[in-house]
């Protein structure tokens, strides 16, 4: 019998599975494979948005491959189709149309949807999100008229702030709200984030730890209430975050987790009545992961994350027994020319946690003090106080951000210390790199502190 | 009693251990330092060369520190001193002045010096290396003067096409002869090494395994003969390597390896008469290492090595007990824009020490394929063929290849193998990287290599 294998979802972990599925089944065994996703995209690259925004390249660029591409492989792959049942016992899924589609394996790739925060007004004409492909082409529309004005950015977080220099590049005056007191709080300690804000161009301004009460105005957005102030803004983007969709998991009787994700196993099984069943499981921005240094249950909404755990999927799929470990979610992004780079714990996080943490900080050059092309780059590492192993790291710089960023991801997996990141070999040559990279500079700050009295 | 410590050398390795011992002792303990070098200045970063001809910047940016910097800071720094012998029974070296200076504590760091092939014409005029200041200050008053036409580099090193690229941005037509087959054999395999090759600008040409048999001329170099071909030259730059300056090693009665430095065990301290001495130390150009991956002796004859070599001699010298591991020799240079990058063991290497490697090569982007500024990247990824653990690593782009390197070593170090590079979380974000990297690409492709048949 030929494995039939439902994929339901064509975002960034729908389409993962499905690409390995196409690059791992043999010709001898090959399974029918069908994907039903809601949009109308083969698939788009959502992360691409902010870019397009600034100008960067056309919208029409992110559409990476059209749903004839996966046709033309045999995939039966359905566009504008809406799931509305998964009946676990009778293993099939429901379409809206009424049409009952059988599964010997189901993939749940749900993902997210923007959060849309409970105060008056977020239904206004000029209020956006920025998620799908619609969203970027409205919002891309309104920016081409040069009509708006005056920008308000909910959300102080990465997409907050990619689509605030981007609205500064298109000439409006922008402001950002933040409820907490420094941005990008879910990945950067304060002192870190306080580069981030000065580094952003003039247009924008601040408004960190307050929250936004209601957006006003009559038909079309006016102002944003902050407190007591009424920020004028004809355009206001809602940049707070995503909540994993589990509407289809939670009706079809899927455990849920504490962070509104689905349940899952190592082996990204989905949990029912109290045992994970073989055959469904599920990936992506609509699941709960393990932190791997608190190993508590937590959201990492990434492309990169949900791309690992498609090769688990795909492998599981194909009768293997891969597992998914602990999750450290390395993020990186470039925000106005800077990259900001991330993994691991932050300071806060660690702390609620109970863990007790040592940081170093450190400013040095990318390169040579005496090349002319050197930038500044910014670290700091924070270290398990007791046994000194690093948990987290946060750079900031106009080059290399990414790759230290993996560097580091390794470096918190193999449980380097402090003292071993000093010690360890790297390459060195003027016009690339400082002898002593600022990650060792970090590291000695850290390690000082242990020593000395 | 105050603790004497003597360090021979000026170069990176002797300035390391210099630096850390004025940032590590406390005031309660300062050992009395005398640092001897031969040369004027302070510290010269002679790894700035190249750069400096290719008019980056001015020779002298290279000159980092003074000696009156060293002095202000209490340390006995003589420049323009040669050290003549060192007596291990009495503990003091002597100088050319006839002066005797006692030690308690010794640290040789004597350096290389450049490898000259026994070929005639060597000492003919317009003959050049590029290792100290002032090699080069008659390189660039050569350059400078507009009258040299030809230059032929003897060697297809790192340093020899780095000096290439800028004789060939003076406008001289320049040939590199190598008598290897391919360029940097000493980092690269051939397969690689081709595509830097490809790279180098249209005024260097090459003759790669062949051997040069003579520099020809009357008085100033004319000519320079490769096989039976007499390739006109103005201008010659040998750059065939560096060998240990071992000489008051060797007069001294302490050990040699096989290699041609100085025997050293892993606190770093060398041998005499069967024995490792607990107060003579040596880093640097001048010893031998461990190679990590293949446990033989070798030369790593690299700034970064003498780095952490240098912190476990000064841990050491204050009474710690610092280990020094084996060697992966990290290593990157950026040859005309193009960062050429390696660690570990090459193809060639590893086989001639017994080893199967299985190999994976890819080519992909920096960053998404829809993002405009792109750079093509390259990746070989060499692993014991039997444990498919990480052994080597291979890298060219114009970016991001340091600090991939980088993350290599600590993959090598931490025993990581193919499967779990390609599913180790990674950070994506469009501007800045492909969500599956080309390290990712190299791993599979190294590892489908295993599992199908």
């Amino acid at each position: 019998m030929t494995q039939r294998i439902v994929i339901i979802g064509g975002g960034a972990a729908g389409i993962d599975v499905l690409e390995f599925l196409l690059r791992e089944q043999t010709e001898r065994k090959k399974a029918e494979i069908t994907l039903i996703k809601r949009e109308h995209e083969g698939f788009f690259s959502s992360c691409g948005l902010p870019f397009a925004l600034q100008g960067r390249y056309e919208l029409n660029e992110l559409v990476l491959f059209k749903p004839e591409f996966y046709r033309a492989k045999g995939v039966d792959f359905r566009t504008g189709t809406e799931v509305t049942g998964i009946t676990v016992p009778g293993k099939y899924v429901r379409l809206a149309t009424g049409e009952e589609l059988p599964y010997d394996d189901l993939v749940i790739a749900t993902g997210g949807r923007p959060v849309i925060p409970p105060i008056p007004g977020t239904t206004l004409e000029g209020v956006f999100t920025l998620w799908s492909r619609e969203d970027g082409e409205r919002l891309k529309a309104v920016l081409d008229a040069e009509c708006a004005k005056n920008a308000v950015v909910i959300g102080g977080g990465m997409i907050g702030l990619q689509a605030a220099v981007a609205f500064a590049r298109n000439g409006l005056k922008t402001t950002v709200v933040e409820q907490c007191p420094s941005l990008l709080p879910a990945i950067l300690d304060a002192d870190v984030a306080s580069v981030v804000q000065n580094w952003l161009p003039n247009e924008v301004t601040f408004r960190l730890g307050r929250a936004v009460r209601a957006l006003e105005g009559a038909g079309h957005v006016a102002s944003v209430r902050v407190n007591e102030e009424a920020i004028a803004a004809d355009l206001v983007l809602i940049a707070a975050g995503m909540r994993p969709a589990v509407d289809l998991a939670r009706t079809a009787g899927l455990a849920l987790g504490a962070c509104g994700g689905i349940k899952v196993n190592h082996a990204l099984r989905v949990k029912r009545v109290g045992s994970y069943l073989n055959n469904v499981y599920a990936l992506g921005d609509c699941i709960e992961v393990i932190d791997a240094v608190t190993k508590r249950s937590r959201l990492s909404q990434l492309a990169s994350t949900a791309l690992i755990q498609a090769r688990v999927v795909t492998s599981n799929l194909l009768g293997g027994t891969a597992t998914y470990g602990g999750c450290l979610s390395p993020t990186v992004a470039s925000i106005g020319g800077l990259q900001v780079g991330s993994v691991g714990v932050t300071t806060a996080y660690a702390r609620s946690c109970g863990m007790n943490v040592k940081a170093g900080i450190a400013i040095k050059y990318t390169k040579a003090r005496f090349f002319p092309t050197r930038k500044l780059i910014v670290a700091k590492l924070l270290f398990d106080a007791s046994t000194e192993r690093l948990i987290g790291a946060q750079l900031i710089s106009e080059e290399g951000i990414a790759e230290r960023i993996n560097e580091l991801t390794l470096a918190i997996k193999a449980g380097a210390t402090a003292l071993e990141l000093i010690m360890r070999e790297r390459c060195f040559e003027p016009s690339l790199t400082m002898v002593e990279d600022v990650i060792v500079d970090a590291a000695m700050k850290a390690h000082k502190r242990a020593t000395t009295p």
